[in-house]
């Protein structure tokens, strides 16, 4: 785009959503990156802070005018780059559009704006005992719209379900500024195809999504109970947490941190370093058979060789989170995490520690995993110094993937392929399948104004 | 298609399927219809009987070389002729392609062929202690294939979730014959676009399953209790049941019969006639509380003016479903039924019910009514002579779907479009939706020859 272009394109959304044109450097430069440390190429021309339907539809109108790219962005709290905009184009960001529009008690549904932040949402629907199930770790800083958008599960996916079984419909804007109404409110609904599926995890390639009505659950009764199991090393561990699914007996969270990860929060924390080489099981149960589920898997644990500590009180287990909690933290301390997101099924857990093992070994690169376990969720560390990834660091990433995918697996559970991920799209979807999803995009968005080189760029 | 060119096809499929390729008329002739009572115009070329991905493949590329339409065929047990076959068109029956591939205890999944019965799976996986939730009621005589393809429910749903809930991948072979792989194995998996969920519902528009990964669950353990409740008019009991969805307390199934469903299924069991108007609820509860929680709705439904039975034994319980399980063949005895299946917010079953007796009102109708009140998907039975549905029933029909739209429903639950409600999908869709998904079929079928006239015809 040449200089006057992008003049003209601000002065048009300007003339149109006066008071809601933001071109402050420091905002078109945050506008770059998200929480990979990635950045694009080049600043965006200008940000669109939309507050209605109405904004987004006509910042949309304009873009497809001048076919001017438009970047959708919520909280900025993506982890593939998704959201980052470069340069020729424009921020459409859906931040201030928070509102909760509805909520549905009896029929257990919420209406809601995407940029109300996950945490929000659900202290307000905890006023009515109800509660929206995904949990990304960033639910504090993160928006409904960014969880739908990437399809970002969370630590209670196992049992309490994924994006798509917590999202009935969405309105979206299409590239062209046309509003759709997609999905139902009721609980059942086969009128046509799925497109609220669809859009779910489309990562702004498709449209804007304006309002979601999401399916609620009622808050689960009683207390919840938490044990941690050691092991003498992480293929023990993933052996113990997939006796524990095999068991029947459903956690609401299992989480595993294998040695790296372990030591590094100790170091940050304080604590007594852990054995060498030793991994770390922490689980809770919820619901009214709370204690008898954690009795059952703490005996499952011992059999797999555990060391099982069951906190006796909120203060105990508030403790033993503590540590997992610090994963993030501690990771910054050692330079940027890369977090890379494999799933693989839950009965493979053991081998893809066995792969990650060959991969430092072939790269000389420690990799700190801490993984989903009830899920079968990896999220593999590659710590690297500075914004940019290292070519060889890549190799090794490029390794994983591959491994997930010999495995039965699947290159990202939860964060998306945004711009980080796109090389080893097709690796998984196979040269078909990437050009059939191309083009299905291309029906939603002829010109290819959203979120171009998002994650079907060649 | 001329008679010289139907010929040349037939001969083409012989030569490349020999032994699979079925022209008996008497069979040709069953493919014309489904269990709607509606049937196709004319009569199909030929049915191949598949028994492997590659005679389904090898089908679809002599149906694309040669421009000849394909409409895959399960048991035919649909409700929306979606799989009905007419003249010039090739039936292709998967119902033979009926094996369980692989059964996974340790990650609740299993891979199947699209032929196999969802109730014969459902006895295989019980040796496991397994089962797949989605529980039409024609469970016993409908294929796995045509459960995903017309996202078909059942009684569970509000408990145990609607069929995207419970497929995490298929195999879909394209109208060229090409091979997709879709989805996933892993609980979470977010790469690129969700084509499972499009795949799930769209009845034979966009290709064939030739298999399906399917998500299990645990066998539920415990004893189900049953209970029911005899309200004096239909309304209070659709209120009754909004009462207990309101209340927190989730049922695993709640069913709900009106007047005439309830007269005409005495009638038919030689049981005493109801009280005049008397609706009645009948629900199960199942799990470890499932005590507790069937006296907690017996609660609900009795301050809710309800006179409630709870079963005593498994075989009164029995008794009690058995008069639910016979409003199927209660309607048979009054004529052919056409059952409809539309579906709202549960919190507007009481006003729905007011909307049937407008209509029954208003066209000199009777419009016996079975409801999962559970989910607020309700089934109003048209009881018509002969196979075709006048036109003023269907102008019936018409203004039910507009009320249920008006409530916030839609226009089919669980049984699809196919051709009876392809009238009305733009109704709910809008115009541009409409066009958008019909694009989209494009996409995955350019040359348009799967299941033409079905779902998006004009």
């Amino acid at each position: 785009m040449t200089a006057a272009s992008v003049a003209d394109v601000v002065e048009r959304l300007r003339l149109a959503l006066d008071g809601r044109v933001d071109t402050d450097p420091a905002c078109l430069e945050a506008a770059r990156a998200d929480k990979s440390g990635h950045a694009a190429s080049g600043r965006p021309v200008a940000i669109v802070h939309a507050a209605s339907v109405a904004d987004v539809q006509e910042t949309l109108r304009i873009a497809h005018a001048t076919g001017t790219p438009v970047v959708t962005r919520g909280a900025g709290t993506g982890l593939a780059g998704g959201a980052n905009a470069g340069a020729g184009e424009i921020v459409l960001s859906v931040r201030d559009m928070d509102r909760i529009l509805e909520v549905r008690p009896d029929d257990l549904i919420a209406v809601v704006e995407p940029g109300i932040l996950n945490a929000d949402l659900n202290r307000a629907l905890a006023d009515d005992g109800l509660w929206w199930a995904p949990d990304p770790a960033s639910r504090e800083i993160s928006t409904v719209g960014g969880n739908i958008a990437t399809g970002a599960g969370g630590l209670l996916c196992a049992k309490y379900g994924v994006v798509r079984d917590a999202v009935l419909g969405v309105e979206l804007v299409l590239a062209d500024g046309r509003l759709l109404r997609l999905g139902h409110r009721s609980v059942k609904g086969v009128t046509g195809l799925d497109l609220t599926s669809l859009v779910i995890g489309s990562e702004g390639t498709l449209g804007v999504i304006v309002s979601a009505t999401l399916k609620l659950r009622r808050v689960v009764a009683g207390r919840a109970r938490t044990l941690t199991a050691s092991f003498p090393d992480v293929r023990r561990a993933a052996g113990a947490a997939a006796a524990v699914t095999a068991s029947g007996v459903q956690p609401a969270i299992m989480e595993l941190m294998d040695a790296a990860s372990l030591a590094a929060v100790h170091r940050l924390l304080d604590l007594p370093a852990p054995e060498a080489g030793a991994a770390q099981l922490t689980i809770q149960t919820d619901g009214p058979a709370a204690s008898e589920e954690a009795e059952s898997i703490a005996a499952t644990l011992e059999a797999s060789g555990g060391t099982v500590r069951l906190a006796q009180s909120d203060a105990e287990a508030e403790l033993l989170w503590r540590i997992r909690r610090s994963m993030h933290p501690a990771m910054e301390t050692l330079g940027t995490a890369l977090i890379e997101d494999v799933s693989v099924p839950r009965s493979a857990l053991p081998e893809m520690f066995d792969e990650i093992a060959r991969i430092e070994h072939a790269y000389g690169l420690v990799i700190p995993t801490v993984c989903h376990a009830g899920d079968g969720n990896l999220h593999p560390n590659f710590i690297v110094e500075g914004p940019d990834v290292p070519e060889r660091v890549w190799e090794a990433a490029g390794e994983l993937f591959q491994a997930a995918l010999r495995l039965g697996g699947t290159l990202t559970g939860e964060h998306g392929v945004g711009v980080l991920k796109r090389r080893w799209l097709e690796d998984e979807l196979g040269p078909d399948q990437w050009e059939l999803q191309r083009q299905i995009t291309r029906v939603f968005d002829p010109a290819g104004i959203l979120n171009p080189g998002k994650v079907f760029a060649p």
